[in-house]
């Protein structure tokens, strides 16, 4: 039943653009009403989730939350990380994320952003989310550096990290998702375009999953090496309420915000496709086929740690990715929100690699120091997956809460409380 | 009509994959019949273009010409030019050749290819084409100099060239296009490896369209300018044969075979952005919002080269892309068929533009000399679009005929007539 339940609670907020969006698309117009969103609240009209994902379905811009957090992952992903150029101070930050929420509200809803002359680029935004993050140096930039969460900051080195500078922290960061790669390739730029004065590309991390959302919504993603990823995510809204989203016992700009690690993770395809499948499978903890824990038969059975085969041994090896993950007894609060895409890019030249592929490792939480580090110290020390894939990248980035185009529930754009304080 | 029409002849044969094959898949067997892909001559049951393209379709692999040519674009292209390591023969490259086309003809099934392990990354193959050519020095490698094709050669150096050797010819080439980027990503990474012995990686050009086959199966894709690209394509199986296969007058190996023109283009989004509409239309002689000709309404009008304004201008400027593009008068031989594909990926440290977006520019004709070089040689001269835009890539390959898995109709692998002649 999980995924139902999760489609339900997720995806009921995805509606089609209908008729209105493009009609102001097609004339080059749009209607400033609809920057409002009508159809934000509007359910949608099969709960059940036998709805094909149609390429002009809409991710509502505006929520308590900044949606591409909770949303099913789309098929596309362009992460974006900026670093501001010289100069840059806080009405300058409040300048860039006006402009920047103003933009993605558009371009989520199927309109044409001011000023932009590309109307037939943005008709079918196909589940287009935008969500934006900052970085530690945001609140030097902008004079609050008291007000920087505690947890804003490097994660600890862990003993296997092979770091490139290249993948690493940035200013801020821009997270773009769409079904269809055209309108995902569009918002970024106009994005990329219309924060130059404020901000530069300092990379670009893309990927993608299955695009199979038009029939099976919910199912759990698989990464090149196979492996359904994202199996113990939180599906219930109490279960983001614990995890995810920062609540009432923080300052009122924090409310309903959350936190993003990044970690870049090259997989080495070479090595790992020696394996026969049950040496996949032990070092997994879960099976191939579909993704049940060694112990189960489905993906969703609680795996026994405590059962042991004929030998005595545990049949999921306490080396294995799933118990190396799981929570520390008496700490629950170490789950994430696992919200990964693969990539696979052309290999660098002089690699000793045949592909170039892995994970934009990207997990989603309140409090990445008590949450995600423990996680990834106990997997830094011992996970067998470790023996095929190597972190190259790292940041975390402050994810403000989400918007409301009149600024009623909040913020009207990106950390505005946090900017106009 | 036309879309209608062409769908009617090219994605007639798009099925589904049906149960055979995902049973095949879920045990990691494959059934030898299969591979003769029993659904190849089965009609869709809805010829007239409203079924959806469901990530389970299947393009049959074999027939008289290889798919992915004049298949409808699918949402995802990878592009792999491969260059043969030291001491490959002419043996080494039927070897090579077939066990790249009996795992070609199973992975477009959706079935797991011998000595596979990933029998779930298989199942929905969504519209999976791959398609392979041979560059010129195939055809000294297999001590068959005097059978190459006059034309497959390095095309001439247009002036406004800036050819980079990283975009250059290579010796093969693979076009993989799926409108699954997951499937995509898996069928590259299985050609590469079981490739590994024979020829190494020299790039990879990725690239992508809109991925709205669901519902508008046949529309004409547009690029990152937001130009529709392709209308002039052919669509009738006469003019395929009349612009794309190669026919009777040559061997019998060659029948049915075709050549690709690889073009690497830039498109500068940066200048281009600072154009209105108007200047925009003019430079392509059509208009954004249909691809109508200046001179006409809808994207299939013949464009009218005559008709002035009323200061007796010509409507379509006769340096706009449209014009310069058209097929000389008495040279109705040149036309060839677009199959090009977006790229946009990271901006390289340094560049001066703030994205790294154009075409890879695919496309295939009986003869590039005579058909695409004289239409390249008007561009080159005086296209407005030069602008904007920039040749930084060049390779020509020569296509080999489609196949057959008996071999029954000429070839079991690409190009066995040639390498066992």
């Amino acid at each position: 039943m999980f995924p139902l339940t999760r489609r339900g609670f997720l995806t009921g907020l995805s509606v089609t653009a209908g008729g209105a969006a493009l009609a102001a698309c097609s004339t080059g117009e749009s209607d400033p009403a609809a920057t409002t969103n009508p159809m934000a609240q509007q359910e949608s009209p099969d709960p059940a989730g036998d709805t094909p994902r149609l390429y002009d379905a809409i991710v509502p811009f505006d929520g308590e939350h900044q949606a591409g957090i909770a949303t099913p992952a789309q098929a596309n992903l362009n992460l974006i990380g900026f670093n501001f150029v010289d100069g840059v101070d806080r009405g300058a930050v409040s300048r860039l994320m006006t402009s920047w929420s103003e933009d993605s509200r558009r371009l989520c809803t199927g309109e044409t952003p001011l000023g932009s002359l590309e109307p037939e680029l943005v008709v079918a935004p196909a589940n287009l989310t935008v969500t934006c993050g900052f970085g530690p140096r945001v609140f030097e930039v902008i004079d609050a550096v008291d007000k920087r969460p505690d947890w804003l900051r490097p994660l600890p080195e862990y003993k296997l990290d092979q770091l490139d500078e290249k993948w690493g922290q940035t200013d801020l960061v821009i997270q773009v998702c769409s079904d269809d790669p055209t309108m995902l390739s569009h918002a970024t730029r106009h994005l990329v375009r219309s924060g130059m004065d404020y901000a530069r590309v300092h990379w670009m991390q893309q990927g993608f999953l299955r695009a199979d959302g038009a029939h099976t919504p919910g199912e759990t993603p698989r990464n090149l090496f196979g492996q359904v990823d994202g199996t113990v995510n939180p599906r219930e809204e109490e279960q983001f309420d614990e995890q995810v989203w920062i609540g009432d016992d923080t300052p009122e700009w924090m409310q309903g915000s959350t936190s993003m690690v990044l970690r870049r993770i090259n997989m080495n395809m070479d090595t790992w496709e020696m394996l026969d499948r049950p040496s996949r499978e032990e070092a997994l903890g879960r099976t191939l086929d579909n993704g049940a824990p060694l112990t189960g038969e489905n993906e969703f059975d609680e795996p026994d740690f405590e059962a042991t085969d004929k030998f005595g041994l545990p049949v999921i090896d306490h080396q294995s990715h799933v118990f190396r993950a799981k929570p520390a007894d008496g700490h629950p609060e170490q789950r994430i929100l696992r919200r990964p895409y693969n990539y696979d890019i052309a290999p660098e030249p002089g690699s000793e690699q045949l592909s170039n592929s892995g994970l934009v490792f990207i997990c989603y939480q309140k409090d990445p120091v008590t949450q995600y580090d423990p996680i990834q110290q106990r997997l830094d020390e011992a996970d067998r997956m470790n023996e095929w894939i190597t972190h190259i990248g790292s940041a975390v980035y402050w994810m403000p809460p989400g918007t409301s185009a009149d600024g009623s529930t909040g913020d009207a754009y990106w950390g505005q409380r946090l900017l106009e304080a």
